[in-house]
Order: structure tokens, then sequence, then C-alpha cells
């Protein structure tokens, strides 16, 4: 076959199963948004041939065949052209899904489904004795899925592999371990200060339908375009993309608390956004994907915090706010930025402040790596959990659910996530500032409402680039560094000081 | 292979195929509900890929293996048994998939495809000459998917067939003449009463959340079960079964006609109560599966007319309008049951009263019979249909959209669907006396607001054969008698005769 041809076949293909993945993503936004209460066991059996299906195409040999006829082609010889990148990454993918025996990716899938849903039920009944078999044998089999396939220093990096491409333990460790102590020295200057934020601003009568109306202007003055999207109400907010013209947000809206529906509305858009500005011309292929999970929450907490949280966001989208809850009237501008960067150590990663939050990662990475390193128990779990929130945030868990089985991935066998989150932040930092560096001040810009700079920066920095580069190569093209701790440091230090007056 | 395997394989592989076209399904609900205005064209590729999937699934050889391993198996030996039910469906579709060269596959799937498409802006500026050459087109192919399938008498049946399995152009002829002789006949009578409804009680004002909430008690009071379903807004109402426990409704809203949202939503939710009726243990296999367009149609106008229209209905209901709407508090209740069955010979099918309805569909199931019996050209339609509508109707169209242009059946290569609407007018007189005929007196029922009886023999005596029986069989067991024309005559002349005084 002539290499032409086989691309030409390959890429076909490759664009049919992302088609009918889209079909399995439309149907997550439905079960997570309008199904009926009935409608979910059928779903879940739609998933379940689905996973068939998208299996049976992953391991398919002729794609084997095809990445045979690709070998050595001429029109593959620049790295960065989209054919060479695309052959990359259906090569690792499909080198990855066949190295996985089949009845361990069956037992694997198998025991992630069950785990999430047994999850379920076990945190509301704060039942870890019943939770721990379904961890210890996720555990087990998921070391058995990094052995089968592979890595050069550390079980874990195979499973870092599967969220941040070229990603290494190792390296988080010292990237974290800056983080980490540097953002409990702050939080402790922060928890001394004198000059602490007002009390309760956000928790007041703030109508439901007034607060999705502040956030679609909000959302879609910043960039994201709601005519190839929508915004619904869920309990756990989250962004999807069907495909081009259709990348959807949630959020959640409590009538007595703000920040949950404004912040993780921004947040979801921030997600969205990369989304709608990956090339549509590549969609189905890796070029048109997302670099990692990393990057992309790098986009998403880049909105929500360094744009969302700062004084010139709010000089510009006060009023707005002003003009639509009577519970704002007798707060100052100054006030209200100061009780959206309010910081306190907590017990729920989800509801953390954007200093603290990272060292809620860092916990859940450092016991994640102890774990596949051998040197930490299922069993042990717990008692590693309290300790570690004790040393980390001065606060210990009363139970269960709002201590080690508070998060759904470890359920859902998701090992090697949790640090994408902070690696989020790490980038998120270094592309802000080197945004501000060409753009000149962005919060200036943000008080005019001009937020479409920074969009535009982003666009050709990061989202044209779907998976041409490892997140570590994209952020470094994009930043002029490799990511590190450095300046997201500075950052948190520039933002809390000012705010903290330490 | 064993027989009791090779079937266990194919339903494995036919439940699997059925999953993948639920996918689609609900993508269709979002497609007329909640898509972003520019996910369209993504979602039109997502349907053509998974069509790709869904024609090689249908004509996969296997299948073939299969259906030979099964022939003359001794557990298919009765032919009432589920398994023998299967068998014979899934060789019926098999074989007439295979029948069907892969190239006319594929012209008329893109043939409907753009003469859809085009049909929407060519009806719009109410073009003919622009939709000629589609139409022609796709008669010609659909003259070679009927030669390519085969048929005993004449082409029209192969067509006939895909809607209505073993129904006969020649016997929808007689059928249709009695239909349409007496019904022309009772509609010249009701002309020509003094004792006409009042006008314009259904076009008052009606706030549009107050007739969602209306519909909504209505429907589930009868048996739709909402915790199954959901009701939305949407421009052509329609219902949609994704699997069991969720089969969805939508209906039409205008502010100042309560008509359409009202007797739309009983209309659709008599679909749904079918689908919710089908025996969820044979999902994924014909005997999950509704018997024909026509039985289901039957369903549809069962509850939507016979029912939703009859006095019975409205003593119970009426009170809960006259709560609901100031509009209705100078209107009695023997006027309102007039207003809803007004009748009035008029251009548009999908408005026509429960009379004239019939005549709409004979107009169009004896054109598309001479066109196929080659006694009509394409070029010639236009003058045709205004002819039939001035002899059957006595009005005729001022231009094409509301005329021959005015359905999308015909632009999407739908020959032989109309008389499936006829017929599930003649399937749902003789279901009704059928079930009366045991059960007494249904309008008395109706009126203490029980709907449970005639439901619970709906379910019985139709939903959970699924396609058990052929659909003139299954009406036959159902109702004692062959459908013929008799007992809608007999009905029509009851309703309206008492109605109008004639």
């Amino acid at each position: 076959m002539k290499p032409e041809t086989a691309y030409a076949e390959l890429r076909n293909f490759q664009i049919d199963t992302a088609y009918y993945h889209s079909l399995g993503a439309l149907a997550g936004w439905d079960q997570r948004t309008y199904i009926p209460p009935k409608g979910h066991a059928h779903r879940a059996r739609q998933f379940a041939a689905l996973a068939r299906l998208l299996h049976q195409r992953r391991t398919d040999p002729r794609i084997g065949d095809w990445l045979e006829a690709l070998e050595g082609a001429a029109f593959l010889d620049d790295p960065a052209a989209p054919e060479t990148v695309n052959v990359r990454e259906w090569r690792r993918a499909y080198e990855r899904a066949r190295k996985v025996p089949e009845d361990l990716a069956v037992a694997l899938a198998r025991a992630q489904s069950e785990g999430e849903s047994a999850w379920e039920g076990l945190r509301e009944a704060d039942d870890w004795a019943g939770f721990e078999p379904y961890l210890k044998n996720l555990v087990q089999l998921t070391r058995e899925y990094a052995e089968a396939v592979g890595y050069e220093t550390e079980a874990y990096d195979a499973l870092l592999d599967d969220y941040e491409p070229g990603e290494r333990a190792a390296r988080l460790q010292e990237m974290f371990a800056v983080l980490g102590r540097e953002s409990r020295a702050l939080l402790e200057a922060i928890m001394a200060s004198p000059q602490q934020p007002p009390r309760g601003v956000l928790e007041r009568d703030y109508p439901v339908d007034v607060q999705a109306s502040v956030v679609r202007q909000i959302v879609g003055r910043i960039g994201y375009d709601l005519e190839g999207g929508r915004i619904d109400p869920t309990i756990h907010p989250f962004e999807l993309a069907v495909g081009p013209g259709d990348v959807r947000i949630t959020t959640r809206y409590y009538p007595d608390y703000l920040g949950a529906a404004l912040f993780g509305g921004i947040h979801e858009a921030g997600h969205a956004m990369y989304e709608q500005g990956l090339p549509a011309d590549h969609w189905g292929t890796p070029m048109g994907e997302a670099a990692s999970m990393g990057v992309h929450e790098s986009q998403s907490r880049l909105w929500e915090n360094a744009v969302g949280r700062s004084l010139g966001f709010w000089r510009y989208f006060y009023p707005l706010l002003q003009e639509n809850f009577s519970a704002l009237a007798d707060v100052s501008l100054t006030d209200f930025h100061r009780a959206v960067n309010a910081v306190r150590p907590s017990l729920i990663r989800v509801e953390a402040d954007e200093l603290t939050y990272n060292l809620h990662i860092m916990i859940r990475f450092e016991l994640e790596l102890a774990l596949f390193r051998g040197q930490l128990e299922v069993a042990d779990l717990p008692g590693a959990w309290n300790e570690k929130y004790r040393e980390y945030l001065g606060i210990e868990p009363p139970d269960y659910k709002s201590g080690v089985m508070q998060d759904v991935h470890w359920a859902s066998g998701s090992f090697g996530y949790f640090p994408t989150y902070s690696l989020g932040n790490v980038y998120a930092a270094q592309l802000f500032a080197a945004a501000e560096k060409e753009l000149g001040d962005l919060e200036e810009a943000f008080a005019r409402g001009e937020f479409a700079p920074l969009l535009a920066w982003l666009r050709e920095n990061i989202h044209v680039h779907g998976r041409r580069y490892q997140p570590r190569q994209l952020v470094e093209r994009a930043s002029g560094k490799q990511p590190d701790a450095e300046t997201l440091v500075a950052y948190l230090k520039r933002r809390f000081g000012i705010l903290y007056g330490v």
C-alpha cells in the first residue's frame, strides 16, 4: 500500500471512531442534564456497547497495517506537520492499547465502573471498610496495567502518561516540593494577618435566574461563543465538547451562594474556549485534540483565577453584579474583590481557594506515589490522608467522606490524574505572565472590558497546536521556559501579598 | 455452529446495533431540542458516520452465517415464540438489505439527505422548478430500489413493506375508496349544517407556561410515565424512544392557540405510551419493537382523537382548563367540546381536523400510486395535486408551499409512508370499539378520570406483542376482524353526527 493511501484510510477510520466517540459524549452530557430518572440503566448499557465498539476500533489490526505502510514515509519528515503529529499519536495510542491484554482491559474497565458505582453509596454511608476492597482491587489492576504498557523509571510514570504525555513523577516531586513549601509559608502568613476579607459577602440572597443571566453575560463577554455552545444547570459542573460548533458547559446555582455559579461558570468557559479554539479542520485527529489534561486545566484556571479573580476583571464586571443583585448594594468593589479571594484551609478539594487548592492536590499525589512505589498499603490510606491534612493544612477530617473518600478519581481508577490539576495552575501562571509580557498590562485591559487580545494569544500559542507538542514543550514554546513552580509562586505571593498585606 | 449458539451470537450482535442506533436516536432528539445553532454541521456528519456503521452491521455477512445455522432449528417451531419472531424479522431485514446494491443504497441515501436539505429552502421560496429535479431523481432511485428488493404484484408494494409489513396497494385502494366516499359525504353534510361550533375558542390568550403545566398534567394522568420520559418544546412535535425508561415527547406552544400544544401533546403521548409498553426485556430485538408505522399511528390517534376529543374526556379535564385559563371562563363544556371537534376543509395536512385528515392522506396516496404505476410524471404532480384538492376538499392551494411542496416526506424519499397515517385511524377505530366492547362505556370511565383500563387493554392486546404479528394480523387478533374502513366510518358518522346534527 502507498503511504499516502495508508494515511488517508487510517485518517478516515480514526475520524469515524471520533464520531462514534462524540455520540457518546453527547449521551454523557444528556446523562448529567436532561435524562429522565428511569433512563439511567439503559444509558449505562448504551455506554457499555459503545465502549465495546471503541475498544474494537482502537485495537483493530488494520491500524497496525496502515502504520506499517507509513513507516519511513517521506511526507512524514517534518515532525511538526499535522500528518506527522497524527501518525505519531495514532502509533502511540495503538501500541499502548495493544500492550494491554484483553482480559486485563476488561477486568480494569469493570473494576472502574463497579468502583465508581459502589463509591457513591459507600461514601454516603461513610463506609471505608466497604470501599477498601474495591480500591485494593483497582490499585492491583492498575499496577498490572502499568506493567503491561511499560515505563522507563517507575510504574507511576506509565499512569501519568495517560493524562499528561511525557510527564514524570520525579519531576513533579521536585516541582511540588517548591510549590508546597512556598504555599504553606504563604498560608501561614495569611492566617496570621490582621487584614482579613469581609465574611459572608457571597453567602447572601442571589436569585438563581438572575445568576444564570449574569453568568451567561460574563462568559459570553470574555469570549465563550454561545452560538456554538450552551449553559445548563447541573450538580457537578463540567465542560463537554460534542464537536466543532457544539461545546457545552454547565454550572451549579445555589440561591444563597454566588461563588459556585460564577467561578464554576468561568472555569468551564475556560475549558470550552480551548475546545472552541482547536483547529476544526483537524477534528477527529490528534491535531484537533487538546494537548493534555494539564493544558486543559491551565485554560480553565487561567480564566477562573488569573482573569476572573483579578481586580481588573471586577472593575469591569462589578457594576453588572451590583445592577443585578440587591445583596451587593452595600458592598464596595474592594470588599467584593477581597471576598472572592478569601483564603482559608478547608477539607474539601473542590471548594478550596486558589492558594490551598494545590496543597489538596499534593496530598493526593504523594499518597498515589507512595501506593505505586509500594511504600503504602491501601489499608493505611485513611491514616496517611489525615496525617497529611494535619501537616499541610492544619485540619483533620472528622469522617471518611470529607477525607479519603471525597473524590471520585480513585473510585474510578483514575490514578495519575490529580497532579494535572496543579500542573494546570503551573502552566496557567507561565502562560498568563508570557501573554502579559507581550500584550502589556492585562488587568488594565480587563478593566476596559477587553478580553479578546488574551484569548487571541491563547488561540495562537496553545489552541491551534492541538497535540502537536508534548505539554512541557508546548508551554515552553509559549512561555519561554520549561514549566516549574517559580512563576506560579511569584504570582500567588503577589496576588495574596497585596490582598492580605503579607 | 449449534443453532442455539448462532441465535445467542446473532442476538448479541443485533442488540449492540440497536444500542448504536439508540445513540443516534438521542442525537436526533438533541438536534431538534437543545443543539446550539452552530452545532448542526457536526451533527449531520455524526449521523453520516453512524449510518455507515449501521449499514455495515445490517449487511454484515456474519448475519448470513448465523441465519444459515438457524435454518430448520427445532426451537424455532412455534411461530409466535420470541425467538422465531426475531429470526423471521432478522432474516427479512437482512435479505432486504443484501438485495440493494451498495451503490444504489449510497445514491439513495444521498438523494434523500440532499432532497430534504434542498426542500427546506425551496419550499420557503415556493420554488417548484428548483425542487422538481430532486424529486425526479428520488422517484427514479426509489423505483430502482423497489425493483431491487422485489415484490409480487407491483412496485409500490415493495415501498409499503418498509413501513407497513405485508400491506398491499390494491387493498389500500379498496379501503380508501370507501373511507373517501363516506368522508366526503359526511363533510358535505357538515358544511351544510346550520349547527356550527363556536369560532375562536381555541384562539385566545393561553400563556405558554400554563399550557406546559396543563399538558404535563393531562398526559401524565392518562398514563404517560413522566419518570421515564420528558416533554420539551419544539417546532415540529415528535415522540422519540431512546430506550426502556427513556421515551421522550415534544409539543409546540403558541401563546394565542391552545390546540397545538394540547392535542399535539396527547398525540405524542399516545406514541410514547406504546413505546413504554413494549416488552423491555426484548429491547433491541424485533419482539421489543413497534409492529409498524400504522400501528404506531393507531396509538397516537386513538389517544388524541377517540379519547382526547371525546366528551367524556372533557367532562373530566375541562375543570382543570377552566381553573388555569381565564380565556375559558365564559366557554361552556359543550362549546369547548364542539370547538375541539370543528371540521373545516383546509390546505395543510398537519392542521387538518379528524374527518378531513384522511382526505389529505388519500390525495397523497393516489398521487404516489400513480407515480409508481407510471401513470403520472413528476412534472405533472402540482397540477394533479391541485385538481384533487378541488375535487376532495373543494379548495385549491394558492402556491406550491401550501400545496404539493408542504410535506417533507417526498423530499426525503419516503414514498409509501403516507397511507400509514390513515391506516392508523382505521386500526384505532377498530381497537377502540373492541376495547369498549370488553371494558364497557369508555367515555363514562374517562369522565371519572379512569384511563388505566384502556391503557391496560392496549398493553395486553397490542404493546406486549412487539413485532410478533404482522399489522393486519395483530389488529385482527385484537379487534376480531381484518382492518377495513367500516368501523372508522361508523365512528366518524356517530361523532360528527351528534356534534353537527347530521
